[in-house]
């Protein structure tokens, strides 16, 4: 790890630059958001590491009432499993030999389980966990309108879950059913059509799972964008939202905001990146935090807390804003604090979480999984 | 860093995916001829390391004739004298005092230059220069047209170089002046017209310096997509440029091409992120890379060596490619080779390169400035 941008009781004005923040306040706030849904709800919550990428956060995750986490590559399975997490869903297809066998080792740690879309690699799986001497859980994976990985619900779906469940070693546990085309609908209305349907296609496969004697104890899926309407569907029984603990411009455009400032759902932002200003050209300011501490594939990011700012330019280690008429100065070196566009692989940029409070930092919590996408 | 993708001696089948490649016969065509343009021309080469972010390579560019290396951070410059690069220009500002005093602690160890656009920024870098008892080289950057950091040509350039003149610790060396904004123009007539005004600017504060006395030893710039221009013109003695090791889609699209094959000026691609199918839906395919493995915010990565396939989508860990009517079949595992929209912040996600030749893993060199960005 590159050295940390801050230490423990130092106060914000210090922290080096450019830094991956987490508001506590804000954050411990989405935490608890999200749990109390869950309990009360009567569904399970298995939140999305690839997310956070951060073993401590999936402590708190699971200390708040979580059954343990979702993750896609086996790298952030082995991570969690290192961390002290013990309940793993790999929500993807693995099909590469040693890549299963990673992960049949790692069952001997913890409860793992992955997810299948074909034949060959049911029996790729199938041989690893026996040559481990393990079990892996196994979810037959629905295509549910993303247009990714998953097979056809309905007869293709139930002729999959019957070889799992004559695959020694796998036990069939249930389907995946993710809408992740549907977080980021601009409409409440699309994003309701979108989950219906998935929710119909589910349906259907878990009619014909029921008349092949198949049981299917979990439908898991969900994204922060529509988890209510899954739960409201009363097709799925468990909870894989992973950015409601950040929250990002992507999601905070939804229902047509196209501003900082304002909640998404029950969510504030709790996640930034502070830059400082390094030029003060005449009427705009330089950042030091570009590319390489943010992605901007779903746009540039949002300055937080002051009007009159926009961001109108980014490159590898610069942001450029331009000043209105009306916006107070920037001085030379003083800070800025960015919402990132896309939470998740902005998160996968950097080592450490600066987490503060009331302007101090509290804790620096390793991104252990960052990078770990083998 | 994680557990390396390959082993020296592998066949690239073996490689575990997703991995960051380069092909060494390309590779080292492109550090030919960019050496050799800049033997020929009479200009000096410090290639800018924020595209590569390893020392390894650093030094075969200066075995290939380059003078020093470019870099943007002083996480960079750190990385890079620890990895035996002796002439460091970091062609930015640095304003905050502590990264300032790491600047000049390394200055003991090697021969380093960075730039200006502030007086309070003169003032606090002479100030960590003489607390360490070293001289740092000093250039003043000019803003030619990319409206990011820079201060105005003519009187305010040689205001700030005077004052740097005067400034004990720092020694004043010439101008940044690197038109960035220039470096993707889709026509050559546009590059042209950019540059154009660039020098111009240029010119007007080398004259204005020569008439206050001030000599100025070098002016520095040029990118992969202007360099040949910026020497034509007889203003820039000094080319920073740096994507010509490896090109990416950015470069590849320049005069309105837009599809792979092709090669940008003298150079070939030669850096890739390899990929393994994991799902084949019917008329489609998934790999294993996405977001986490290759930057997007100058679009979709390019399937290299493959007709017929489409990148349609990308998400954190997925690509999905949809394959035309005629297209070949794409199998479960596969390998894919994806040749990335933008090189630099690609790159910065990886913490090693696996360099191939016919087809056998030859090197693994560390990106040992991976995430540097403080």
């Amino acid at each position: 790890m590159n050295d940390a941008p801050a230490r423990i009781g130092d106060p914000i004005e210090s922290i080096d630059t450019p830094a991956l923040v987490i508001e506590l306040e804000a954050f411990e706030a989405n935490l608890a958001a999200m749990a109390r849904f869950a309990r009360t709800s009567g569904v399970r919550l298995r939140p999305h590491a690839k997310t956070h990428k951060c073993p401590l956060i999936a402590r708190k995750q699971i200390e708040a009432g979580a059954v343990g986490q979702c993750c896609q590559k086996v790298g952030e399975a082995e991570a969690l499993v290192d961390g002290g997490v013990g309940d793993i869903l790999v929500t993807n297809e693995i099909v590469d030999p040693r890549k299963l066998e990673r992960l049949a080792r790692l069952a001997t740690r913890a409860r793992i389980a992955l997810c299948f879309d074909h034949a060959d690699a049911v029996d790729a799986a199938s041989k690893a966990a026996r040559a481990v001497g393990v079990e892996l859980g196994a979810l037959v994976e629905v295509e549910v309108g993303m247009r990714r990985c998953g097979i056809a619900g309905g007869a293709p779906a139930v002729a999959l879950a019957r070889r799992i469940a004559e695959a020694p070693g796998l036990r069939f546990r249930g389907l995946q059913a993710y809408q992740g085309a549907a977080q980021h609908l601009q409409t409440r209305a699309e994003r309701e059509h979108a989950i219906a349907a998935a929710a119909d296609a589910v349906r259907a496969t878990l009619a014909e799972l029921d008349r092949a004697g198949l049981a299917c104890e979990f439908v898991t899926g969900a994204g922060t964008g529509t988890y209510r309407l899954e739960v409201a569907s009363g097709v799925w029984n468990e909870l894989q939202a992973g950015s409601y603990l950040f929250m990002d411009t992507e999601y905070a455009r939804i229902d047509g905001n196209a501003a900082p400032g304002r909640r998404y759902d029950d969510y504030a932002h709790s996640l930034f990146v502070l830059a400082s200003v390094m030029s003060v050209p005449p009427g705009r300011a330089v950042l030091d935090a570009g590319l390489k501490s943010f992605s901007a594939e779903k746009g540039f990011p949002w300055v937080h807390g002051r009007a009159g700012i926009e961001v109108t330019g980014v490159s590898d280690e610069h942001t450029r804003l331009e000043l209105s008429f009306a916006a107070p100065t920037l001085s030379l070196n003083e800070k800025v604090w960015l919402i990132p566009g896309h939470c998740d692989p902005t998160i996968n940029l950097h080592e450490v979480y600066v987490a503060v409070r009331n302007g101090v930092v509290e804790a620096l919590w390793p991104i252990a999984a960052r990078g770990a996408s083998r």
